[in-house]
């Protein structure tokens, strides 16, 4: 079981007066990369200098591209650049690269000294690369230290959109009870697969197991998350299994999980931890309470509890018995914002809280 | 584990000439009655003589209530009938009665002498009324054999919509490896909730907990169905935990299972139990293959297999090793027709073959 | 044609310091009563003070009941009252009632000396009722001012919710160029049925005509908004015909319409006269642009445009010649908040701007 | 107006005995190219010998790639071709081919002697290529005969998939009473875009005004069909403006369609005469009735209707006074089996049926 972090995390305050970070995106054309921009916008911490995209894309207005996002392109004027780091000069770039290009460029912006906060899977179980949720496992961050001190850049990534809610919500359970087991079978939106992601053919009406590595993922990002240095190969010792599943639904992912603990705990000790569940600091991008309990039997839902927090917190409901394995429960979370782009943007500003900013010195 | 069922039954045909079973549809304007007379029509061995349906409806031409399915309402002409053994004078009756309506009524045909072959949950735990799917449990017909021999009625039930197709997977893994504990999460269609059912404000776009006692049903019914007398309470010995979840389908419930088995075969032995499954009888209207193994990754899907075996088939995919639990697998069947409709009138069928037909000896 | 509205309604500003104006919300546990809640909490000039509903609700908590909308309840401690001008005792009452509630109510309230500011259709088409969209008659409020002056209440409607993109867009071009006639069909959000409105089972992948008076709706209300004294029954002297079809989407109703214009101008003439479109006075509801033009060829669409101006403005697209009646267009509003609550917000806004408060006298 | 095609048509019976012809579908793999393959199977005239699609297909089983209607694939053994005349020898050849890939690939066929039964737009509106429904313009095969003699190919094409309710509800009035001008607005399925298609996110409780040339489709086909060599440039000489827009339903295309007459027929007359509709020849794949009349006021819907005759038969509903134009009704049409496969495969059958297969003297 992890420690509870230390505690010096929850008293940074960003000075007042301080000038905000330029930050780049990359991949800005897409469905998460529209996300960081739209939350980009007005960032107390952060300014947007750079958008970047395919080449198809380079030279364009960002405005000229279709939006996909209710509301207007914050950046319309915005040049797409090249994504790579000579065009690109940010100290920090948000990553909402594919699989197959994050592979080739993330670790050339890393290289070139920036902090690479990637949204994409393709480093993410690679152990010189954190893989964090700031409410859960913040001092993950530490392997990137030495890089760091060295002058260097590192990559710093979130989880898959589904390993969110089920994570969130096994991390206070694990922490007090000890996980030995969860499964957990997927309600997923079709926002999680990008754009122009599946087939409006194939989702009217429909839902279908999800064909690629998605079971894979939910079964090692949460136990890389909730792991220590002292468990092998830094993964929590417990198995789990995962059914994904897409569903005609827009955005918010829903999860049914069933665990199993070590310790016993009540129905309400269960609820009561998971509402008194908070992270050890306080960033913007964070909601208040990480998790929200809710007591109706037909809760969370999609259209109900996606935007609960602003997108970031994460709704639990139906904690009850399960006679296999003891305990389950719902969780659900926005799929692109607590999923995708806003985890991303909490992962940086978590790394400005730490003082780990290129070309700056670790306080 | 249930033994094998004698082998007599399938032997059963028809005789050449025999007339058709005047057969009565109760509770026949909704949307698992309007099923029935869909499925009833041209049947060979049934005939629907009598329609019946709530107070506010007698009296009326069928034809001239909505009609929801595709095609035609097959018996416009008929007159709704107060659904009493009064005026409803069929030997059979098939009921798509609610729940608290069966209650009444059904005992009331019953004792009138009737055999009551019911799609209501009323009566499903109760242990004098047999729980039977034909291919599953048809030797559980035998409890009301000393009923019937003394000239009585009786009532017949056929599982809730998503026990079928989890039932129907586990029946051959219970048999042969013997099942030691199951969860499931349901994708249930709209259709499972009757019309009018959900509201459309509720389910466009969105995906919610089932609020009633579905999961209690499913961890139910199939130890039921699976048991024999020598369990205890005739419940097979196994937990299963279920979460139940609406989705916007039209027709089709999904069920993503989990299973240990008390025997580990090989995933391949796995596909091979359930390819081979059999009933041991043959009825009209059962698919020659109770299940349909399907390779294809992102496959059992509603719009895809729902249809499978006239409806009758149940489509099984993605057996898979489970980290937890050992096996787990989809499961998917078309909920108004295998998952009620025609799971009854295959059960009537069974009733027939058997020779369990009010007013005529036990062969 | 309409003449311009008298300037001097421009010029109107709440005076500073001025106390919020109690009001009070009848059927407010409805889809529209609760939008009513949603958007008057924190208005700058209203203050609910009372919720009613009907009996089988009165003296629970609001917050008790089911809420529908994104984000919580915002009145959850309010005592639901019964809608009477007895208990009831504001003097500006939002109706949100069914129409044969409506029918005895709002008259009650009204002789109780209310200004009852109502979204029901009862009233619409009565002459001594004004039917008003602020930035297009907001002089027909003038009808009300015998009976306030004689120290009474009056009854104000809003228009259906499909009329109010049609006669929005409708109205600048009939003052500049005069309409002579127009067809339009419908694309209507199942919101607009209130709750729980539509089966799911319907609306699932599927489309329908409108059984009900919503066409002749659609006829009339535009003739009678754009209609003047000199006119014949005080309706606008073109014949409307309007298809109206419910389609799977949860908020935002699109129309196509063609219309012929009396006068000839060009495309570009009409689009930069709806893009011109302003009202006569500015009031907290209503959005700066009335009418949002957009370029794209496949917009408006409920997803990128209801929430347009915060959900009151109306966004219209696709404008090009007809070859049968000269032009055509495609308008959208979001129904439940331009459609319907935010209409008679913005009504109640233009009566406080115009000093028609009951119990104060006129300016 | 048209006169009514000559009469011999209606004798046509194929001899008992008579071998099937070969055909050839190209671009099978598609969704139209499926439903060609799933119509086909077991055709009484027609036996499907050979498939083609793609370059990147050539040479893969058929029942490799994924099939994406309900049931199974008919031909899955199969060996997909080169779509061109070397390799696709049947005299009759199916095109599905995109609109791009039929301009180049039609020709070539024709060339080759074949006759190519289009359901691509390439060539509908080229005056030396037939538009043709067989109940609406079957004498406009006319066009092809001298190539035919001359022992050459040809090309005859079916509308677009909007243009045959619009149109088939449309003939039987405009050759009674004259249309004068017709306006409509579509509510469009996904299928119609093929596969992928529209993305799900666009499509998932949204709808959107088609941004492609459907509308100019739908203003000039019908024209053509309707249209004799007496009219200019062979279109009936009447105007018609469409909307188009896609919305969230899987098959079926709902029209809403205003019309003026020359004549004023009552609106009992008008369902008279479409009821009675029927076209001059009996076809293997034409139903019984071309036009079914609904009176339900919901109705006509893709749920309920889609399937009529088939999916070959169009319901027409709602039929009403239009103030604007005189009348108006709503018309529905599966729109891939009477919109598009279907509607070729019939076309095939009216070739027969005249005897024009290339390689064979006409009668």
């Amino acid at each position: 079981m992890p420690p509870a972090p230390s505690s010096p995390l929850a008293a940074y305050t960003r000075p007042a007066g301080a000038p905000r970070i330029p930050v780049a995106i990359l991949g800005a054309t897409g469905m998460v990369g529209q996300r960081f921009a739209q939350l980009l916008a007005g960032h107390p911490w952060f300014e947007v200098v750079e958008v970047a995209a395919s080449d198809r894309s380079v030279g364009k207005r960002y405005g000229d591209l279709p939006w996909r996002l209710s509301g207007e392109n914050p950046f319309p004027n915005a040049r797409l650049l090249e994504a790579s780091p000579g065009p690109v000069l940010a100290p920090i770039v948000f990553s909402a690269l594919d699989k197959a290009v994050a592979f080739d460029l993330e670790p050339a912006f890393r290289d070139a000294g920036r902090a690479v906060i990637s949204n994409a899977s393709a480093f993410r179980m690679d152990p010189r690369v954190p893989l964090i949720i700031p409410e859960v496992n913040p001092h993950h961050l530490d392997v990137v230290a030495p890089a760091l001190e060295a002058g260097g850049g590192f990559i710093l990534t979130n989880p898959n959109c589904t390993c969110i809610p089920m994570t969130m919500a096994l991390a206070p359970l694990h922490r007090k009870y000890g996980v030995e087991a969860a499964t957990c079978a997927s309600y997923q939106a079709v926002s999680g697969a990008g754009y122009p992601g599946e087939s409006a053919y194939d989702m009217l009406g429909n839902v279908h197991p999800h064909p690629g590595d998605e079971e894979q993922k939910v079964s090692e990002e949460p136990r890389k998350m909730l792991g220590e240095p002292s468990d092998v190969g830094g993964l929590a010792a417990f198995p789990i299994s995962a059914r994904c599943v897409r569903v005609p639904v827009v955005d918010g992912h829903l999860v049914a999980v069933h665990v199993r603990l070590r310790e016993k705990p009540s129905i309400d000790e269960v609820k009561s931890t998971l509402a008194a569940f908070r992270g050890p600091i306080a960033l913007p991008s964070l909601p208040e309470r990480p998790i929200v309990l809710t007591e109706e039997r037909d809760r969370p839902t999609p259209r109900a509890d996606a935007d609960a927090g602003g997108g970031m917190a994460v709704t639990v409901g139906r904690v009850e018995v399960c006679d296999v394995l003891g305990y389950k429960f719902y969780a659900l979370a926005h799929n692109v914002i607590r999923g995708a782009a806003g985890a991303a943007i909490a992962n940086a500003e978590l790394c400005v809280a730490r003082g780990y900013i290129p070309g700056m010195p670790i306080p």
